[in-house]
């Protein structure tokens, strides 16, 4: 349209969202919600309640219970009425399960997120961020510029690249705040970063570590102790982590732990933390009372790994392209966005469900299904799901062989 | 310190957090979180619990009964395992009470407004925002300002000024796209905006209406219908509105409404609805709870609205500086923020909660105390407050009467 038009026949404001909805749907990208029922007969291969513990009797009791005894809401922000002992005890026991000084809930790993990542850097400081960090973690870098941080990214998981776009920061301005900020475990391929070798690249640069650990929780690491655990960097002075409570703690919301100076700051500081209603009690008391199933079960994590391989080595013997799991997720690649959608859907006519993953929930753009394992699957299970995917793929293999993603 | 000194000796790299912490005591900004416990002797004037429906027997029954029904998690995004029959059913009920075609919910309103904004703008498009608008809509707006929008402030709640503001997009390039962003209520004075003459200015220049009734719904206009439904704009085509679940329904999580077109936009475009966990069910159970409770109460938000008037002509009686509601929130000017905590704190100790709103959670720096109606407060909890709150006034007034922020 033109100017000209505009001043004499305005469009209507939300006309062009129609054009855009053609646009996905010739690129094989629409999306559409499907509400499932409460008691479906289905195998979940979808989902990242990994543990699940989401429907664990005690889980679902201790949300009940925290709704009864402190409110279906928060009523506000955790710095005006929002925050109770139920939270504080959720934090006491996050922080000592991953071996930090403090920790501090959010109402999501997304909120968290974002305040961990714009709280700590501001106007001069560096951000050195893998490529594919997860979409709140590049949201939050997108805000830490907005108010004058520079912003460069390192090649995938390689810490050699991390060093060097640390050093590049050796010529700007605010040399003392350089933080590498990454996932520890990826969410679309399940893969680990080389969390030695970016704790190095931080230490020998001066730079902090800022790490999301939302699939490492629970996963990964002698009873799920998590990723910084499994890395020797438990309770580390210049590393701060982010996690979920909605993947294997089963509930919803996020935390940030670290130094108390760290968490200190996030409190005065952090927007999403400020400017946000706190957890609702009920996820409070799920998660925490999930955190206590994980730490009295120190073979849940292994269980689950275990699982997860399974179904990965059996896709490979199917000739799938298929990832090398390192926690719960294992990817398996599929030709196309259309075909994508089609392979999920007629695993789910089967009975199986699984995830797919298109762009822009993919950072390559490559798409592919998505498999998480659980804790409490069967070998039965496994079998069962190894077969229908494989038999479901719409098209004749083009590539063969196991291939780490 | 210098580049000399850092290549020999690299600062820890949270060194600065300590210097920024003394910063921020000696402006009076320090924050501290005190957590409750789940059964205080207090008269609650600070929570957005407005209706006291967060600790409603049949509104906490209804979380422990979802939790118990559907888990403690969604367990994935809205897009993979976490949608359920449960979500939809809440996101009829509210179009259904605001009159739009769809609805969606979020884990926040947080993450609502990140959504409404972002998705609803994109390269070229011009967001025309109020002043003193919410944190999660600034936060909203630095992010879409990142995707190449242009991003420009109008006056609070002056019509006019965003008349003028959208008249220089005229001069720019993608005049499909021009959006008027805005509270209804705001948050920290609780003043409504003049949305008819908003509604006009964006008529007149076809552009949308993007708003957040977050302190709106369940307060503003017959049965708490909303402010939109107030101003005659129940429905509107041209707007979009976001809401909490945290507030006067005492839950947690955020909602957006509208067209039907702009919702299937947000579901296949919105970061913060495609990469976050879907909301805990036992949130979705006790929005929907609350929800239905004040649909079956319509004199529910007339009574909070004494009740807020009723504290507001006690406290200008004393000679305080008080906002004029036109809604629940009551704000007390205070003399700096020290004075301000001071002032809180003794009321505190006098049995009241109040809001202490300071820098950067008072858009003009002018820090006061924030207190909130509910609709079950007795004629003797409202001449308490008022009473108390006086009575605590640190220092000397100054200035006298009744004047509207």
């Amino acid at each position: 349209m033109n100017a000209t038009t505009d001043d004499t026949a305005p469009v209507p404001p939300f006309g062009w969202l129609a054009g855009a909805a053609r646009e996905r749907a010739s690129a094989g990208l629409t999306r559409v919600l499907r509400p499932r029922p409460h008691d479906e007969d289905v195998l979940d291969l979808a989902s990242n309640d990994y543990l699940g513990l989401a429907r664990h009797p005690r889980v679902t009791e201790a949300a009940a219970k925290a709704a009864r005894r402190w409110g279906a809401g928060a009523t506000g922000s955790r710095l005006v009425t929002g925050d109770t002992l139920l939270h504080r005890a959720l934090e006491d026991e996050l922080a000592d399960f991953y071996g930090t000084e403090s920790a501090l809930v959010f109402s999501s790993g997304y909120a968290a997120n974002l305040a961990m990542v714009t709280a700590l850097s501001g106007r001069g400081a560096h951000l050195v961020c893998d490529r594919l960090n997860h979409a709140s973690l590049i949201d939050a870098a997108r805000l830490a510029k907005a108010a004058g941080a520079h912003v460069s990214l390192f090649d995938h998981a390689d810490p050699g690249s991390a060093a060097r776009e640390l050093k590049t920061a050796r010529d700007r301005s605010a040399l003392e705040r350089r933080l590498v900020v990454s996932d520890t475990v990826f969410s679309v391929d399940g893969d680990l970063t080389d969390l030695p070798g970016l704790s190095d690249a931080c230490r020998s640069a001066g730079a902090a570590l800022l790490l999301d650990d939302a699939h490492g929780l629970g996963v990964v690491g002698h009873g799920g102790a998590g990723a910084l655990t499994a890395a020797g960097l438990r309770g580390a002075e210049d590393a701060v982590v982010s996690v979920t409570l909605s993947k294997s703690l089963g509930a919803q919301g996020g935390a940030v732990l670290g130094p108390s100076c760290v968490i200190r700051h996030l409190v005065e500081t952090a927007r999403t933390f400020i400017f946000d209603t706190g957890l609702a009690p009920a996820s409070a008391g799920a998660a925490l009372e999930a955190l206590r199933l994980i730490r009295a079960d120190a073979g849940l994590a292994g269980r689950l790994r275990d699982r997860a391989r399974a179904l990965s080595t059996g896709l490979a013997a199917h000739g799938l392209q298929v990832s090398s799991p390192d926690g719960a997720v294992v990817s398996v690649t599929a030709d196309s966005p259309d075909a994508c959608t089609r392979w999920a859907r007629r695993c789910a006519e089967k009975g199986v469900r699984v995830g797919c993953f298109r762009p822009p929930s993919v950072p390559d753009g490559r798409p592919r299904l998505r498999l998480t394992a659980r804790a409490d699957l069967s070998p039965t299970d496994i079998a069962h799901a190894v077969a229908t995917v494989a038999h479901c793929r719409p098209d004749p293999p083009l590539i063969s062989g196991r291939t780490p993603l």
